[in-house]
């Protein structure tokens, strides 16, 4: 009765419909890539998004999901719903694994069956973005897990949870200090973010909640190896966040690098932390796009672009966002945040449907400007620091900004009064909304047959 | 500097503080446990929460997660959240292995150190639920996953979604049909509800999402052993869910078992049916309650409880739910439905301080009554049947109740106002919200590093 038949891998050139019009493809469902794609709605163009996961995510708000405050879905949107509406582009579902830039062909594998599939361009869109990188130091990943994805994110909310429910029932003192221990290496906005967002669950989310333990005893160490906090800040910002993590109890090391992970925490100098729950921010290498390309990688494996974001050589590959390495009119490398991704991804589709238009991929055009709007990083509930143009912020009033600032940007997902719903409700409850610890599926489905089954 | 300090699992003893009062313990978080729980606030006695999910899941609504219309956390409240202001309540989360019936303890391992604990009980409740059976063929399992915790739910979601991600990439014609043949053994409530919500996604939802497959070609096909649907209904009522599940496009096979779950599908009679997707919903195991109290299982592995619903021979033990087997005043086993557990959890609770105020543990009580509200079930978006005493509802009426009765029952929850805007947004826009494709963290880390990262 087993009618298996064998499949082949074959090879499949999966086109968009001859239509003869330029075609472009976007590697990247992210800032740069879903920006770039919808400027080219009614163009005479046939575009294809591929991304290796079925949503766009707002990165920002990740660490608030990693901290159980917002479910998954309300900070993404599935990348086909957003491009619904446009017929002239399809979503791709893939991990792509190669570009052939002689035959002018993304190479890339789907994520049901593992097909390779090749899916011609004439303009390649490349923005790929950036993971975390260990400096070297892969093996750290699997113990100090950074925070790129949405399952980084439950992982993550799954590990602190778990480790004070873990505390809840030890009796070992010494055990329960180390599972009380979270350290977060990197003093970055994500590290930042992330150290007052665990101060604040501990010290006020579930503190209620606990019998045996007294959750705003946990410790929080934020560690930097450099000499201040959130560095692309004006000092006398950087301060003021150091001074608000101190308030809310945030243990903070500068000029601390760590040396080694290991089983039981982190090394920083010659101290070793027991920790259960180590959290890596410390930094970001991009993705291989520049080993697709065949390129010399600029640092962090950026690709080097010109001033009108094109790889030398190759009028018609743009590269954006985390993957590029662009410079400012300053000669200042661009900083990796989502405005300088949605401004690129904004150019990048001008470009190509004016050089379309001149049928010349090369014909000259004005250079990338980007228009710096100002940064924001928060520091726990209700504070934050803001540089806006001459103008310097922190506290309530920078707080405001950021919330009114991320609330804006969620308009076109539908998710934006949910957001705002929960938050409010947080803040008038102090509760989380999205306390869950969810196993993956493999463990239950290894876990609900043997004899220790009670409901779940 | 590896300072590694072996830690051996000793036991532990995790008493409740020892306050001289009866203590309680309660294994199971589900409807039945909670409601136990809950009407235990206020009361002399020391309650502790045994279960291995930091999380009580409201089961009825988890279709809707599977075929992404709500969030987990729509349905999920922390039980830590619920028992929060209940101080005389503990909340343990951990893995029961056993019950030492004579030392009167229950002996569970946490989840974190995977450490044994033992907790001493003067009354137990046992509301420990069920999963999914086989009928002997557990090794069909991971083929065809059943639908009990918020992971099945995410790891159904993500198959299905990804069913169709692959399908727009294939050119195999009987390739695609297979990925888009979608087989849900078992007719009951679960079977007859997944069945309707992944026919309403095919055809409705998604649909404009695709350029490659028309999504609305997706056969759904659902099989069940016996001679109807939803046995439990009158047959007036069962006929006019098959009528429904028709014009939804379902196709039903009744009469037809299933002899074979492989790599390709299912074997239902002579038939080999190919199909990437299979979702079993054909039967339950009651959790090995039974086992733990060394007594002999009732049919489905039900623990048979007296009018008091306590074991015989410990008056001190009480089971309910979907793990007890109880007779009606009629002699009629009782379903295993969310109302029954609730009204036993009540039950358990004043029966344990009626007792318990009597210093006599076996003293006489009025039997356990279960007062039928009557039964819902849903097909598809906007239908449903169900019997209320002697009415017999159908269609859009049924289904406004049935809406009504899961909104009313949510409160208490604080996601009653945002199931209640996610269905609104759904219904107007068509819409999914939370239809993510997520992978488990093991998958992502080992992921990640590899050459053909990309932005996800």
């Amino acid at each position: 009765m087993d009618t298996t038949i064998e499949r082949s891998d074959t090879q499949q050139t999966q086109a968009a419909p001859a239509t003869g019009r330029p075609r472009v493809v976007i590697i990247g469902g992210g800032f740069g890539g879903l920006n770039a794609a919808r400027k080219f709605r009614h163009a005479p163009v046939d575009v294809t998004v591929i991304d290796r996961s079925n949503h766009f995510l707002f990165q920002p708000l990740l660490y608030q999901v990693a901290t159980a405050e917002l479910s998954p879905a309300d900070i993404s949107a599935p990348i086909r719903g957003v491009l619904r509406g446009q017929r002239n582009t399809r979503t791709v579902l893939a991990n792509v694994t190669d570009v052939d830039v002689e035959r002018r062909e993304v190479i890339a594998t789907d994520l049901g069956d593992g097909d390779e599939h090749r899916i011609p361009y004439d303009y390649l869109i490349i923005a790929t973005g950036a993971h975390e990188s260990y400096f070297g130091h892969n093996e750290w990943a699997e113990r100090a897990p950074g925070l790129k994805s949405i399952s980084d994110a439950t992982a993550i909310r799954r590990e602190i949870l778990l480790a004070f429910e873990t505390a809840e029932l030890e009796s070992d003192r010494e055990r329960i200090e180390e599972l009380m221990t979270f350290v977060i290496v990197g003093g970055g906005p994500t590290g930042v973010e992330m150290a007052g967002a665990i101060a604040d669950l501990a010290r006020k989310g579930i503190r209620r909640d606990f019998r045996a333990i007294d959750t705003a005893k946990a410790r929080v160490l934020l560690v930097e190896a450099g000499p201040r906090l959130l560095p692309m800040f004006p000092k006398g910002l950087s301060k003021k966040a150091w001074g608000a993590l101190r308030r809310l109890g945030v243990e903070v090391w500068l000029n601390a690098a760590v040396k080694q992970v290991d089983a039981d925490g982190v090394v920083v100098g010659d101290k070793h932390i027991r920790a259960q729950t180590v959290i890596w921010a410390a930094g970001v290498q991009a993705s291989p796009a520049a080993q697709w390309l065949g390129v010399a990688p600029a640092k962090a494996g950026r690709v080097t672009v010109g001033p009108d974001l094109t790889v030398e050589g190759h009028p018609e590959i743009y590269v954006l966002g985390d993957t590029a390495s662009a410079l400012d009119r300053d000669g200042q490398p661009l900083p990796g945040v989502a405005s300088v991704a949605i401004q690129q991804g904004h150019y990048a589709a001008r470009a190509i449907l004016e050089r379309a238009r001149k049928h010349d991929p090369a014909a000259p055009l004005a250079p990338f400007r980007y228009f710096d709007r100002g940064y924001l990083a928060t520091v726990g509930r209700t504070y934050a620091i803001g540089e806006i143009g001459p103008l310097q912020l922190s506290g309530f009033p920078a707080w405001a900004v950021w919330a009114g600032v991320h609330i804006a940007y969620l308009i076109g997902f539908r998710n934006r009064v949910l957001v705002l719903m929960q938050w409010l409700w947080k803040y008038l409850t102090f509760q989380r909304s999205a306390r869950l610890i969810t196993r993956d599926p493999r463990e239950t489905r290894a876990g609900f047959l043997p004899t220790s089954y009670h409901r779940q």
